[in-house]
């Protein structure tokens, strides 16, 4: 049987009249998208157009929730309880499922987003609060998170399906943490290396680290393309192509997992 | 047969440490609450909080959305368009629903808040933008409106149920609308008056305008009373009985309408 | 003797990671911007970035305040009282002067923005408002308006110098007031035609109306370019060897006021 | 020679509608107040109606500064950048100084709030961007912190004043840190106790942990007193009167730091 694989991205990240990214250009090329909340990025009108572009390229909607923190887009750690936490999860949550109502379409997935993203990865708090939260608003939602990670882990123990992710342009540790994004070589641009990582990720389970080292990921069903450098509509384009052609069936998460 | 009324007042309008309201003394005396959304007043922790004490009482839910405007509390007109003023009560609502379906209850009706209600009683551009946004989210949700406004117009041409509001503790003009706040006399103090008009508006569809002319309103479904003055829960309290003492029956408004 | 004028742009106008507008491109064009103060645009890094970079190509550096409405760019009217807008105003050039002053640079000018320049174009209560605002906060501070409008009249009347402003990008009603954006034409978007009706502004004080009719303006100090259009470098860069070929000297305004 | 001690208080922290402390009670007993400026509390209007009255009964006024959380009310850590810290407090702090300027007073001092002030009696980066940012907006001010704090020691060093600080109504670690919030016993309540903790503070430069240790202080000059108790009227009543019969000069630091 063929491999299959999602390939999601961060849209909707616009907020009024501050347009950012390539929304219009990415949607396309992707099988599902992380739709900003409101919080850290997304006004309900942008959450509005951008769920009507995805609708209309058939592109899996998810949620994509943040720290309340517009003016550092979500990307600073907050020190926020667990109440708080699952509060905004809800919050953030209902209302992309009340546009989502609205358009006729499904929610498919939760990930969040930044900082947030990146503390459930560690913190078991934070991790249960979100997958709480998830679970009591709607248990058929799919929690996005790397493999072996605290929120994966988490995620599966409340009953939560959980989609694997591989992040196809950035750098590796050991460990299977990302390299920050201040390190030089962080962030991989070249179009051709991004997919041969991916093709790796999805047929080996590997990557290999910024030191040399394989790293074990086990199963990936969805790659996480970025929509904030100028190149990325080539990137996501690139990516999904060298995927095809390489027999691999790409499909939004929810259709397969 | 009795009559039946539904007696209502805005809660939730604390945001994090800014504590303001008598939730916890008015709430046992209502029967339906207006929760504000986020964007005037009300973060996810005090929407949590608020549905928690209504879950408790067992007083209906109703989300009370307004503009964005936290520093004026959604109290100063804003000139925002039909598509703005449609995605700004989904979003709203969408997080309403969110946690009425994490604590099990259903919501009950959507009550627009301060400057947009105001608006909207007027004007069919902002009043159709609102029933529809409720229309595609949830066409079992009531629509708070007074009885010969736009927005109760507008809701009913939708096919949207429509509950008839009173403003027990508010004098009237001649045309049906309220003197404004700044005017004085615009608010009714004393529990006694407030008790008498409201009978008469429930038994006899009418209410006595500032200048001593008879205001004809027609069927009354729900009873407003304010949170906001130190003052409030003693008069929702002597309402709630006066109400019962005259034989009226006090219930949520999704009871009977 | 020749005559001067001054060019001005609105920049700044990021917030946090949401990077708008061509503000390295624009600024070596411009002889004054008008910074975005953080209510409707502009957060205090940007304000510091755009500060830096007017110090580094001498140009002269003006507060541009707005409403309390991020979400809408601050182009929505928001009905605000007489107290609400002179601190608002206080409070935005209170912070621009700050930074003016950790940079080293004196602020030279205000200039409200959005639905604020244009309510307070007409209305007596916000113009009054905001020129008693600057009045007391620093009576040097040069205030933009166009020639004729209340706000120049009231700013004149409070003892501030005003700077009539020429909008070198958009076409004109009879009466002097602009086209809306909305409408088809609004936006003047060939350089040479900028150039030309600038000129003609300049040294005759006479614009030509979307209906032919002639528009007397008087004297023109400054010269408004926008720089939310791709084309904003190129019409800004265009302008100013326009002027210059012409024998116009351009320098800022506080130079010559 | 007698004891000198000055009174503060964080005043001025209500948001729009949202009304909260007791400051018209509050004001005449100290003798300067730390004015929320926006992040976390604190609107334009707020801040001009919080120095008129300081002004009224001629207290010293002061910034109080705070992380962009209006939801968290500053309390939550954030992870922010030395530019980025050094760009809020200019932006905070002028902006109070425009108030100061358009009142005709001096502003006096800056305390930060909350948990960037918590943050910086021991974050070497944070403190240093407080620091520098006050250095180079005004070298006037005085910076409240507690003694031996990193952020007293880096004031000292950047050459600016600095007011050491002693939490009346709070109890100590042995390591002179404040007893966190949540835990039983942090406020003191009485104010017997709280007088007489602080006669000892300043007279013998000491205060009695909560295991009993002593802990060294050194010279006090100003005493916090909180005003988000229902008794801080109270306590500041009496802690006034208690140091005055004490034979201790209670005025504005300002007058003799």
């Amino acid at each position: 049987m063929a491999f299959q694989v999602d390939v999601n991205c961060d849209l909707g990240e616009s907020y009024g009249s501050f347009k950012v990214g390539n929304d219009a250009e990415i949607m396309p090329c992707v099988t599902s998208v992380n739709i900003a909340c409101g919080f850290h990025a997304g006004d309900p009108l942008t959450i509005a157009h951008t769920i009507a572009l995805a609708k209309k390229h058939r592109v899996a909607v998810g949620a994509h929730p943040g720290y309340p923190d517009l003016m550092g887009f979500g990307r600073r750690e907050m020190q926020i309880t667990y109440e708080e936490a699952k509060s905004y999860i809800i919050y953030q949550v209902g209302a992309l499922q009340g546009f989502a109502k609205v358009f006729g379409i499904t929610l498919q997935h939760v990930k969040p987003h930044g900082a947030m993203y990146n503390k459930a990865l560690k913190n078991e708090e934070l991790a249960e609060a979100i997958a709480e939260a998830i679970l009591e608003l709607n248990s058929n939602l799919i929690v996005f998170a790397p493999p072996k990670s605290v929120m994966a882990k988490r995620a599966t123990k409340a009953g939560l399906r959980v989609a694997y992710e591989f992040f196809a342009d950035r750098a590796y540790n050991p460990d299977g943490s990302l390299v920050p994004r201040k390190m030089a070589g962080s962030v991989i641009e070249k179009p051709g290396e991004v997919v041969e990582r991916t093709l790796k990720a999805i047929t080996e389970g590997v990557v290999e680290a910024v030191n040399g080292e394989i790293v074990e990921l086990g199963t990936i069903h969805t790659i996480c393309v970025h929509s904030d450098t100028p190149t990325a509509p080539k990137i996501a384009q690139a990516l999904r192509s060298g995927l095809i052609k390489a027999g691999i069936e790409v499909k939004s998460v929810g259709q397969f997992i």
